[in-house]
């Protein structure tokens, strides 16, 4: 009983001044976590990234570890910043927390459609007149309710009849029946025949995207995105998946969290477009493979080690209630497959959107998502990979990389020596992220500040070789080495890039044109021969393609030849929603590809090691 | 506050000395079913069968209601007894609680079983050996378990993910698979083919009987019978309708109780036969359809109001976890078809079990229930009728009426003078069940004591005709008219046959005559053209065919053609349960049946009063 009462301790988390009573010691990112805080924990409990950084305001604390140390400078430690994965609480304590933008503050669109969008969504409504029983008409609700039904061959909910009889109670009973795949699933009193929906959503190990459609007219009616709450869990999939695996409530944590997520979504589009949960018919889900396996309940942690094989690939069809998803609980949710350990279900989304696998030519399609998924079809064949590509362009690995919300860099350019800088929401910068990184390194790349074998000059050189003085003068030498200063900032830490910075760029780039390299190797072609490049992926929407071909993120090809489809992986969902037959085609393309392993590639480290090296002629 | 406080009561049910606290002013048998005290409320609430009895040991209670003292005994009055569902609790009280014999004294046990019984479960388990993945062989474990099964085109329930990665851990994994209709339901480390379980239940208004099989060897491993603990509601199926809609929280009840003895069946089961009920992955259920409604928790009121139309008729398949019945969670629970409002699923058991369908001639069903359920067949065409029988047979309506337990008089015979009475258990009696009161009725009609018009003589008439003067002394006028004195117990109430009961009977044979009167006439038959009457339900096993004959209970036959089939109901549940192809035999047949309404037709008052009389040449 003593202990119990020694520990008995209350965490104040400002500014939102949400206080959790906490009844043992525990570290402050998990405490937060349990008070649903949300607090940036890019390495999923690795200790390792610095990003969760909070000030303490008042409170007794453990002294600093040697690698809270380490991570933060002189500055932060003076004015009370501590790492919440390496505070241990054992007393009251208040802190105040980093506010993280958890509204995307790009507007979320679906940059493009396919014309022609096929409409055969699995739900029919139908209002019917039910016939009054009698002794002459001695027929049960139920098959009277069949009996009038223009459909034939249908079946009833089991689930629906404890409320049948309120249903047809009164003198003239007019009700609306809505079906789905031969089988009933809901029934109300009145005409609801015109309101029909069903939600696309695409599971970004950032950012969740919910679509609303009218499944009567096959049009979009809204769309929401949020950051994806498993995040304070990790930045990258192979954080989270460590995250699930260190302790067996986490996995649950994770699923839930997803869960509530959706629910979140489904609120914000019940309260804005003022439509009932219930007429939410179906939805379907694409996420990369740890996505899905969260999303499931499933233990990922097969996926962080070779053979890196997942628990399912299948497609799932599950109801609402089963899901915990907040539509009507009878309707479908429909998760579609996975094509490997690290190639998605949204990559199934753009295969489906892109229609790639119908192209004529040689056709290479990019999702640089947190993962970096390539697929490249050659008519009748297609092959698949996964590079480790994404964590550098979300920021995780970044000194101060950051993800596209509100103060990121997101472009530069440098115009008569002058460094011009795109702020999202034109504020002052706080750090840069993955459109900024790739521009920022092809503007010094361009200049010279940066040789093609990634080496970032010094002052010295810039003066030696005539760069200008306000370029020049940028170039200096910080506490993690080299760095090239974008932003000095009056009292706070200036924002820069360094040379570390500037490594994981090549580790990233080089990733991802090795995987092209050797996809194309397996059907005897070179980079000449490639047709079109496809750009998937929110972030292939934001990336300046003069910059990626200047960086060498894919190979050298006229710039009309790249195209940018933005969410591609949501309108695959979208149209896997809205048509049967577009599902069923998704399904179909999902087991035709090919995947190649890069591991387990022998050929893979010598191409990866290759294109590490920036194009020479810029 | 104060009056909460006030009302802060304990109530002690002896002999089990449990003690049920309460917060308000409440009836005892409400307060008793929350306890799960077992008190005999035979009329569901109405407060006039008088079967509630209870012994107040200790407390202050309000004084007894006028219905009370027209129903208990001047003795019950002076040593305490009051009426459970008249008895307002107003303060801490303990009673002593007469015990129901809660377990079924008569051997539970299917009298007659079809020969070669057709076996083609739904169930099929494999041992099977999974490939290890490798970098060489990167199938999802998914895949890799349905690529080594030997059937093809199954596909893998999403509730098996979760454990799926614990399955395959081991260096050499071996697996069962237990496969259902290409649905794959359950994967085990280890070879548990074995093992393969499933569960006949037959939800009786009275006693629920299951009945466990070994679905690979088609052979029953045991059955259990429980008295249906819907019965401390009512008795009938009338009183548990009115019980079930006078609160929306009793129709709740009424599913939990049901369900719960199901799972205490199953629970019995697992300790007797030493199985693991994960390995149960199938039930049946067969019952009338006031049974089949509570056991989905639908409103069955409008069973008990013209036009009877029952909810659902349609057969139902739910995984057993939405069914709450503790078979393996996906494993399925089907619910036979229902025919009518008062002809149920178990009737539909019968006619699979007796393939009365099939049978040359004209052949008759009948199940003497709580409700009399008859059907007739004439090759090509069937009818089927439920006439309100059951309530004598069951001891409802019987001044001394009990079930057939412990202590029921089951038989009787008239020798020389001479009555001597067959007693369960061969205690002391206590009551009488359907089939004594049968026997009796036959035996005081064949010695005239019963004239055909079902008039009790009296004891004058007695010694003027001769009749012993060891029967002629038990002609009395008792406090509830002319009776017939069976059992005199020294300082207790003698067990009796009243007048009224003799009128019960005679409504009770009435009904059932009628009934098949009405339905030979739908075929323009008379009762001499029948070639077959099928006595199906328990009580068709215990009852005198002699004494039924007797007392005109159906149409008179040779004896020879009256074939008694135990619990056919159960028999074809079973069917249902072991045979794919039975279950859908049974469905078809369900659809072909030919519902008469009883109540609706013309003829049948005429009939039915016609019919009240006894046959005169006994």
């Amino acid at each position: 009983m003593d202990s119990e009462e020694e520990n008995n301790m209350i965490v104040t988390f400002l500014p939102q001044n949400i206080k959790q009573q906490v009844h043992k010691k525990d570290y402050l990112l998990n405490i937060a976590s349990k008070a649903n805080i949300m607090i940036d924990g890019n390495c999923g409990g690795k200790k390792n990234c610095g990003k969760c950084k909070v000030q303490v305001v008042s409170g007794v604390i453990a002294p600093l570890s040697s690698e809270e140390i380490s991570i933060l400078t002189e500055k932060e430690i003076k004015e009370g910043y501590r790492l919440a994965c390496h505070l241990m609480v054992e007393d009251d304590l208040v802190v105040q927390v980093p506010q993280i933008n958890n509204n995307i503050s790009r507007k979320t669109k679906l940059t493009w459609m396919p014309e022609n969008l096929s409409l055969k969504a699995s739900i029919k409504k139908y209002f019917v007149k039910i016939d009054k029983a009698s002794l002459q008409n001695q027929v049960s609700d139920s098959d009277r309710i069949l009996k009038v039904l223009p459909e034939k061959g249908v079946a009833i909910s089991p689930f629906l009849l404890v409320n049948m009889p309120r249903l047809l109670e009164e003198s003239d009973p007019q009700i609306t029946v809505t079906v789905k795949d031969n089988l009933i699933i809901d029934l109300e009193i009145g005409d609801t025949t015109s309101h029909c929906y069903g939600i696309a959503f695409d599971i970004g190990t950032t950012t969740v995207v919910g679509m609303l459609w009218d499944l009567n007219e096959g049009k979009m009616i809204g769309a929401s995105a949020l950051t994806n709450p498993q995040s304070i869990f990790g930045a990258d999939v192979i954080s989270r998946i460590h995250f699930s695996s260190s302790d067996p409530n986490n996995l649950l944590i994770m699923k839930t969290k997803i869960k509530e997520c959706f629910n979140h979504i489904i609120k914000d589009f019940i309260s804005l477009y003022n439509i009932n949960n219930m007429h939410i018919y179906e939805a379907t889900v694409v996420g990369n493979t740890t996505m899905s396996h969260l999303f499931m309940g499933v233990d990922p942690t097969q996926l962080s080690r070779s053979p890196f094989v997942p628990v399912f690939c299948m497609p799932i069809d599950l109801p609402g209630k089963d899901m915990e998803v907040n539509i009507n609980p009878l309707g479908n949710v429909h998760l579609l497959p996975n094509i490997a350990g690290h190639v998605g279900s949204d990559m199934v989304g753009v295969l489906l959107a892109s229609d790639i696998m119908e192209l004529e030519g040689i056709n290479l399609a990019i999702d640089v998502g947190t993962n970096g998924e390539i697929v490249l079809s050659q008519k009748g064949r297609v092959f698949a990979c996964s590079t480790a590509a994404g964590p550098a362009f979300e920021g995780a690995s970044i000194y101060q990389g950051m993800r596209a919300a509100s103060g990121a860099i997101e472009g530069a350019h440098i115009h008569y020596g002058e460094l011009i800088l795109k702020v999202i929401d034109d504020t002052e910068p706080i750090g840069i992220c993955g459109s900024g990184l790739i521009d920022i390194t092809a503007e010094l790349l361009n200049i010279g500040i940066i040789d093609h074998t990634g080496k970032l000059m010094d002052e010295n050189w810039a003066i030696e070789n005539n760069i200008d003085t306000s370029l020049a003068k940028r170039l200096r030498k910080g506490k993690n080495g080299k760095e090239f200063v974008l932003f000095w900032l009056e009292g706070q830490e200036d924002i820069v890039i360094t040379q570390k910075d500037i490594r994981e760029v090549q580790l990233a780039k080089g990733a991802i044109y090795g995987g092209i390299v050797i996809m194309l190797s397996e059907l005897g072609l070179q980079v000449k021969d490639l047709d079109k490049i496809i750009l998937a992926g929110a972030f292939g929407n934001y990336i300046k393609k003069e910059s990626a071909l200047g960086i060498g993120l894919f190979p050298k090809i006229s710039l009309d030849k790249i195209i940018s489809m933005g969410n591609a992986a949501g309108v695959g969902a979208s149209m896997a929603l809205l048509s049967l037959e577009d599902r069923k085609k998704a399904h179909e393309q999902a087991r035709k590809v090919e995947h190649i392993e890069l591991s387990g590639h022998s050929d893979f480290q010598t191409e990866y090691i290759k294109a590490m090296n920036f194009p020479k002629e810029v």
